[in-house]
């Protein structure tokens, strides 16, 4: 299974693709960060979309897994980041990916193992979850933790499936 | 000049076109709403998208308005609507559509004269302006009033742009 992690932002959208392999072994693909801030904001929206297209074109993940937002900072902050994150569901979509959502709980307690985690945190332990030399870009970070989470949820569900067969 | 008016929404996106020819006239085109109710959130990005590429490829305008959003009642409606904004705006962009913003007031006195106007009066006005048989829903209503409101922009800048040059 080759995951696709994305964790969407106006400025800066994330992105992290790994392989989880049948017993669960996690292997890095590749990852990165879309920074768009340089732009007006209608050209960012058409930025990101074209961005992961060429990264999920470059990478042919078989499945998505996205931060589940439910609150932002405020209604400002909200119509920004619902926009990538429209645009990104949108890039996602039309490649014909499943897309998984997951908390912020739950990735930062698939990543680190608590839901408090700082930024740093989840920086080292992505580094060292994934073999990496070094720590990956906050966003991308975020992006791989949130692949890493479904990789987490997916084997889970297997073994429970395999059980339940048995 | 073919404009496609935008009224995007995370459960109703309409949709309007119309032609100005040189002298301001306007045409009406094409109407409609894009209903996505009844799917899951994420399907209903996708729809939107999937449904204005289909409008755009069936109707193939030249230039494209869309409402611009500075609020909305509370974080989680700004999400929603952020969300379906920004998949409505990566069909406009990949249709290598020119995108320009107009706000509310702008709309509201395009097609009604005044910025307070109730939904009503945006249907009849655009209903007469248009020439049609009937009031257009309330969605598509406002698209085409955001489509008249780029038509009477235009040709304003270009009366002031042949005044200029004479």
């Amino acid at each position: 299974m080759r995951i696709i992690g994305i964790d969407p932002g106006s400025l800066r959208t994330g992105y992290g693709i790994i392989e989880s392999d049948a017993s669960g072994q996690l292997r890095h693909v590749a990852h990165g960060c879309l920074n768009v801030s340089g732009q007006p904001f209608l050209e960012r929206i058409g930025a990101i979309y074209r961005g992961l297209k060429q990264v999920i074109g470059d990478t042919q993940p078989n499945v998505a897994a996205i931060e589940q937002v439910f609150m932002a900072r405020n209604a400002d902050s909200a119509l920004k980041l619902g926009q990538a994150r429209g645009a990104a569901l949108v890039a996602l979509l039309e490649a014909g990916l499943p897309v998984h959502e997951y908390t912020a709980l739950q990735i930062k307690k698939a990543a680190v193992g608590g839901g408090h985690a700082a930024k740093e945190q989840v920086q080292s332990m992505v580094r060292w979850l994934l073999k990496l030399n070094e720590n990956p870009q906050a966003d991308a970070a975020d992006a791989l933790a949130c692949a890493i989470c479904h990789a987490h949820h997916a084997s889970t569900r297997q073994r429970w499936q395999l059980a339940v067969s048995r």
